[in-house]
């Protein structure tokens, strides 16, 4: 972690504000304001709406690693949060979670109707698949990684299936094990499509893929423990969401299955394998995924 | 239409049956069986339940009409049936149609619940993406334009801006160009994506392209007329959904628009116009496409 330290944190930080500011434009111009019936309004109010930002840094810290193709990784940037964006949309749904509050916002069907919500989480994951294939300006065989990348991640053995392990397992007791499959999928698959989509933007080794994947996947562990630390230990107006609600709905999570102090511990193993797989990669420029594995451990909301 | 008559009929069956056999072997093998938490189940009801198959029919005949690459409109046709059967998935939910029959059986979320049935959905519309996209076997620049094909006409400019009209749209009046839009929109993009997909996996001149995505135009709008016209005409047990929905939900359609009458002399308009593309297209091999137009238009359900 060495070379690491060496990154003035306002640099990370400057860099961090560049890109989202450039993100916001690009994403800006993706999402319909024309879409008929309402759809365009609702999925620019799921979207555009703030949030982290963490897949989108994510893909375009990946992609400066690897001194990979700038428009490519920025239309990756922007399909990922849509997918990411869309799940969140139809997870709050009242036939899923029934949340009612998302960024400090009413959740999208609240404010639109679960009808439209519905609709528009559908469009955006269309979306996601259209703003990766454009006429111009991105090679069609990178295209193509792309979105085998996204699908993959998206799809059952990825995304939507961890969310359906999430529903069933609501009242029950799992393993550590089991927790982690869940999470992995449900979390932790998308956020490490994320790096791989932004290293598949440049000419990454295997050697350099194979360890970017090791670091997205303690990444996107690491996440989903400091997700459950944070439901218990911080309150709705600091998260922006429903605090409790893993507890109140009597879902396993991190803390519930290791305690807090464990949840806590096992974060910064991970961590710390995040940061060894970046010495590993063999890439040079990694600071900014660093400092991203930091951010996720360290944020409180 | 002269050439196309001296098709037997009974060739064009032996052709549909048999394109039909491989369709289903091929869609049985990427729709896992195994996905967690009967995420799985639900995928496999709501997609190898049957139906027409009007899509696959189309891309697997488009191909033919420009001899093209015979796996990737496999994968094509079978993306594009994931497409269609989510749609159906999330339009029965009880926010959108609340429709409980569909092809006889009871609609994926009376079988599985909401939360089961809306999952099946999003991870359906990954998978067709994921079908799109192999390691190895379709050219890559293939895929990238198949993927680009399907996603806009799946998203809020095609399928889910098309469904997003018809709820707005309810107890309204329409006049023919509105109903039209929301139709070309709702089912007739996809159809005639259907049939680009399929062009689009041989070597298709400009003209010919041009003239298959006329014909998939008017065949797209044909097949809405004429499913207004048996929503009024036949009874649920032989469509194998609800009848009389759409009058019921007092929706607009070409026959509470035009009448009975004029919405069949404009089903008989365009079957003629999607031969005339036919023709117009410097294609020789359109014979299953002029006979699948027909079926749209003959069918009883």
């Amino acid at each position: 972690m060495g070379g690491l330290l060496s990154v003035d944190s306002g640099v990370f930080e400057q860099w961090r504000q560049r890109s989202l500011a450039a993100f916001e434009i690009a994403l800006d111009g993706f999402v319909p304001a024309g879409a008929p019936a309402g759809l365009g309004e609702a999925m620019r109010y799921a979207v555009l709406g703030g949030g982290k930002r963490l897949r989108p840094l994510l893909v375009l810290a990946a992609c400066e690693a690897v001194h990979g193709h700038t428009e490519a990784a920025m239309r990756a940037a922007c399909a990922v949060e849509l997918i990411h964006a869309y799940s969140l949309v139809h997870d709050d749904m009242p036939c899923m979670d029934d949340d009612v509050l998302r960024r400090g916002k009413p959740t999208t069907h609240v404010a639109f109707g679960e009808a439209v919500a519905m609709l528009a989480g559908d469009a955006m994951q269309a979306l996601a698949f259209e703003v990766l294939t454009p006429e111009t300006g991105v090679e069609p065989a990178l295209q193509a990684r792309l979105c085998a990348l996204l699908a993959r991640s998206a799809g059952y053995d990825g995304m939507a299936g961890g969310q359906a392990i999430d529903l069933a397992s609501v009242g029950k007791q799992l393993d550590e094990a089991t927790l982690r499959d869940m999470h992995r999928r449900k979390t932790g698959v998308l956020l490490q499509a994320s790096v791989l989509m932004g290293a598949a933007c440049g000419p990454a080794d295997a050697k350099a893929t194979a360890a970017l994947s090791d670091y997205g996947a303690a990444l996107g562990l690491a996440f989903q423990v400091v997700d459950d630390i944070l439901d218990v230990t911080q309150d709705s107006a600091v998260l922006g969401k429903t605090a409790g609600k893993d507890q109140d709905a009597n879902k396993p999570t991190y803390v519930s299955v290791l305690g807090l102090e464990a949840a806590g511990r096992l974060a910064d193993q991970l961590r710390d394998q995040a940061h060894r797989a970046l010495a590993a990669s063999g890439l040079t420029d990694t600071a900014w995924l660093g400092l991203l594995a930091d951010m996720v451990v360290e944020r409180n909301s």
